[in-house]
């Protein structure tokens, strides 16, 4: 409808309606709104959705409802609201991010004291923090967050309404003004290539593939958290499922289907691209079908965004579990060779000297303790002071 | 051997190396870049090239070199140069774009005056300047490259180095100073994150795979304006082959090449998705082989925008066989139906008028001629001037 | 239900159920049968439709309920269902590819005396029958369809029910019975295997892809073949779409709404792959994210392969549009050069007199006319009588 | 030369050659092969191998070497060229299954009566015998393999030679005899088709795909059963490597790689749809591309195969720590549950009751121990001797 009125406004400018025949347009839309608003589209034998507004709106204002189509076509139309959806879709979806950062680095200030064993290599690594491994989360999200800000901008910087079929028109329509009017910053610079990208689709799937794959990241460290015999996590009961054979288990049944359904959107990407591939130039109504690709996927990252953040809440750590599995994998090495660094060996040295100890005493002879976390001393690093401190900075430019 | 330089700053300031020590590494990495700058790697027991290069300036400077490795790993060193490499290759792929776009703009230009049928749906629509269709690719390309000039400076704002290898260092290395010496902003904010992800080759690999589908896109089009009986083009010899079985026949084979060669660029952003799916959180060895398939897609991309550039120079067109086609398929339809609008009748029923004069008449009754094309009055239109116009702002923006 | 019953059949030959639990069983499953039967799923507390099916079954029968579930778990029991699901849907996608044969099959030779020119390289090429064009596709389709009769046997093969949740069971369930109640031919042979593997599903979503490829092909050609100025086709006006803005214009927009459509086939067997990539053995809870995967793809292609039959049916082609482009493009060149060959010249000299015929003379040296598609001689040529003898062999050995 | 050698004697008894032109063609290519045999394709100025073949024989026979492209395209050459290559590429794959299955089953029997806990879900869940886990592999490979026999006497079915450009030839060339000699049993049936299209290329991926899905799943096994604190395996030290800043670590790096590298053979199959969508019908050099993808795809996976048959070869399990993990997890529970069942007890009460039990005393309630595996008794379950029968009757099927 927003649309309608900016094209009825540019046509008004262009001495095609007349005054009347504005306010009359105005009138329609008004009334049509009110009755259709939120209600599904009404049967009907139009072609499509625009087809049926014309005609509803000849039906009750009249001539100058057939007017209204002047100057425009149905390949610029649905270029124009598609990119208008996909623009609404990574404002919310930035939302969305956003409030999972901010429960991100709650979360790792909640847990920035309880160290637990990183792990490279599915080996225990070294001793950290776990509000280090939430901030992880936080840090990945906000990378995608920033460059969606771009792209968001980016798709507004140029409005296809007015490039009609493929070529523009004859009637002098100011585009500068129906740009305005639909909150883009400028009309775009050729209709024939705005009437054939989907640019914009594609660019907001490549980052919803981005966050679906650090969501399942997400799912398949928490799986991992949870897996016997570590048992780290506090599993959340709402979000697990019993076993019908085995009576002992209880199993991380939704953070599988996280890590499934990610796929979906992971995936939604590729299909994109093999759907516009080979097109030729100009509209072509395989166009059409990005259009519930997109819809599907923004809806299911949606829920999958929130189903996280809901979680996230919800989880908790078994700080004794945490604590004994502290002392396995000799997880103090490279601590304790950087101590010897700083009493003046060469790392090297420290490395081998280590390393024989290792050989001859086991794991056992440079396991941590929860302490040792906080001898980090770079910023970025794994220790309790240093995750509370860009827990902060990251919540601080979120506002 | 930059990080080296950088890391070995660190260090110093760190108070690990000495100025003796600095110096001697500093000739080392000297002695080693011009004795192997520009040469393949050495054969050697070596685990890899980092292992080398400590190993070689062990050699040469003694002890200072077993202090290098001090407060980095592996992890942190080959996540570093693989984002220094997707920043350099992202701005090469930038430049490479601003050339391609240059040469279309200029094409343009050269073909504005040229009208011919422009197409919707593979049926001839409006007339339109061959110069449009030139400034078709020109505006698509320029889109990209705004989004890449992003991600470049996105690329940026976080070094990796001194992350270690999962958790930071012991050691108080000031990352800052590391940071700006390899051209970054900041460090980056969690170490597990940075040693983690690949979010600067998904993005690249996307970039690229929306690059290669509007060169795919540009190869179909030439492709349908070469086919029979068309022959718009005058395809240049150096780009066809003939058929070994119908001496009739040259066909455009170097644009199906760029089509098909593409399709390695369009689908190497899904398989590095696929890679990381299900890796465990922290540095897994999965993660080295997205360095290959980062390369070869870089490379194969380079050498497809120099040679759609270097076809788009030796395109030409037949202006009798671009003149003739005009008088197929009605396409002056739509500009017959404004021509009523701007006399005063309504939309729909200008519509209606022309379909019947189609219907009694048939499409040679709404036909076209070259100087219809003068007739488009909106921004972005298929107009000559209006080409030109834009043309020379694309231009000019680029400077 | 036929699972259900297959498992009590075993669990009374085992012992587990006496004579009068097993007709209790039965009694209790032709009630829910006849009260559910196609109903969908009532609404109910039970964790998943298979627990839902239990209580319901202890609810009317009592303590012969309880036993039901002895010997099995939801892992084998959903393997099973879907496996089940896939053998019935490729059986499905069989038949809807042999009436697509045989539809093909009719048009042939519908089409079997209808020249026009064959195109290579969107090249006009050689003098051939559109019946040979129709035969392109029905050869394609039933190559899949071999390949998808062996696949169901392949799925037949082995039976996953009695795989217990990863293990077996210590319940000595003949698992030879339940499969061949079920339809297969052995059980499967290892439960470890059975209740993590998705083969069958990759499978068929592999053979979907090769289908939905083959038809959004023939979407491609019909597409090309209706093009501006060719205009061969006699487009079926229902399966066609108008346009707002250019009264001239009729668009093929089933045939291109069948080449989109068909992307969503062609994709989700990557979809699929990405679910299975990176999960741990035996059975996680991601696997049942391949389930509406697979249900939503069997029934699209369903939808389109049934569209591109029906179109078939309404397909045209206009004999004098098609005779007049068989003057074009020089296209009776090879046989041109195969008559010198007969004749007794080399094949390479043929092939020079010929070039050097066009070089003078121009393409219309060697112009074709209707007559010359029936001086091809190989088997599986393009020749009126070669395209009824293979489609009559074709249909016959559908039977 | 196969092909040369055919088609020569298929022309031969077309009449288009005589007796001394077939037998100077026949010495040519003898003198050719010695020559050239396995050296690397001569620098020549000839448009492809098959141009530069035709010249060479052309100068060493002369004129019989200007008749051998009678009757034959590049088109179907190649198509031909590359579906042989298919089938022999097929038939090594399931060469190297079929050595990779008889070690699994191999080391399956090594490790029959090894017990450890089986896992779904990341958790410990039932007691089971190593070689079941081997013969998972075992199992899995073998039903691709059988899937892969189909397929190459399905790509024998039709012999793509003899099509000639698109249309087959006026020259009476019988192409059973071409089929016959390059071991197919018929000639396809449609000269469009063959020309067209690359199904086997298409089969081929989607299989290595699948291969490659299971292989690293065998990886991301082992990379499990490795880590800590299980450390399960013996991982063999000449498929580690060492961390470079944390002396304690071993990592997994040679199965790491194969999960990776995996990759690249499961998305090539998309690569291939993505390369074929879109595509006009008939031979376009777009085509051409298929034939690297293939190529690499197959190299790679024979990689791949052979180093995870060279590691299982090497890998070994610490009977000690499996045993200690025997106790974690309340793993006996389904054991114990179906014991009360044997014992009476219908199996809902036996679940209810086996709940309560760990709800009461814990996990420890439920353990199992080695002898547990024993109990199993259903086909294809985790008993021992069940893995030995299984073992022996996949090696006897292979022959």
């Amino acid at each position: 409808m927003k649309l309608q009125r900016a094209h009825a406004g540019a046509l008004r400018e262009a001495g095609i309606l007349t005054d009347d025949d504005l306010a009359n347009l105005q009138h329609g839309l008004d009334a049509i709104e009110r009755e259709y608003g939120t209600a599904p589209c009404p049967a009907s034998d139009a072609e499509d959705i625009h087809t049926w507004i014309e005609s509803t709106l000849t039906e009750r204002v009249g001539h100058a409802g057939r007017k209204i189509h002047t100057g425009r076509s149905r390949n610029d139309q649905v270029a124009t609201l598609l990119k208008m959806y996909v623009i609404e879709a990574g404002e919310a979806l930035s939302d969305d991010l956003e409030s999972l950062i901010r429960t991100s680095c709650r979360r790792a200030k909640d847990w920035a004291d309880l160290v637990f064993p990183l792990q490279t290599h599915n080996q225990f690594a070294a001793p950290g923090s776990v509000g280090f491994w939430a901030l992880r989360h936080a840090t990945a999200f906000d990378r995608v967050r920033r460059h969606l800000r771009f792209c968001v901008s980016h798709w507004r910087l140029r409005c296809p309404l007015g490039s009609g079929a493929v070529a523009g028109s004859s009637i002098p329509i100011d585009r500068r003004l129906q740009a305005e009017a639909l909150g883009f910053e400028h009309p775009s610079r050729n209709a024939l290539d705005s009437t054939t990208t989907r640019d914009e689709c594609v660019e907001l799937l490549a980052l919803a593939a981005q966050v679906a794959l650090h969501l399942q990241s997400f799912a398949a460290d928490v799986i991992v958290f949870t897996q016997t015999p570590l048992g780290w996590t506090v599993y959340p009961r709402s979000f697990a499922t019993g076993s019908s054979m085995m009576p002992n288990k209880s199993n991380p049944d939704a953070m599988e289907l996280l890590r499934g359904e990610c796929c979906a959107v992971v995936t939604a990407h590729g299909h994109a691209l093999t759907l516009l591939k080979g097109l030729p130039g100009g509209y072509n109504r395989d166009l059409q079908c990005i259009k519930p690709l997109v819809h599907e996927t923004v809806e299911k990252l949606t829920t999958l965004c929130r189903m996280a953040g809901a979680f996230l809440e919800q989880l908790d750590f078994d700080a004794d579990r945490l604590a004994a599995s502290l002392a396995q994998g000799g997880i103090g090495a490279a601590l304790h060779m950087e101590r010897k660094v700083l009493d003046g060996l060469a790392l090297r040295e420290a490395h081998h000297a280590v390393a024989a100890e290792v050989q001859q005493h086991g794991p056992s002879a440079v396991t941590a303790d929860a302490s040792d976390a906080a001898r980090y001393r770079t910023s970025g690093g794994a220790s309790p002071a240093e995750v509370r401190r860009i827990a902060d900075e990251i919540q601080q430019e979120l506002g």
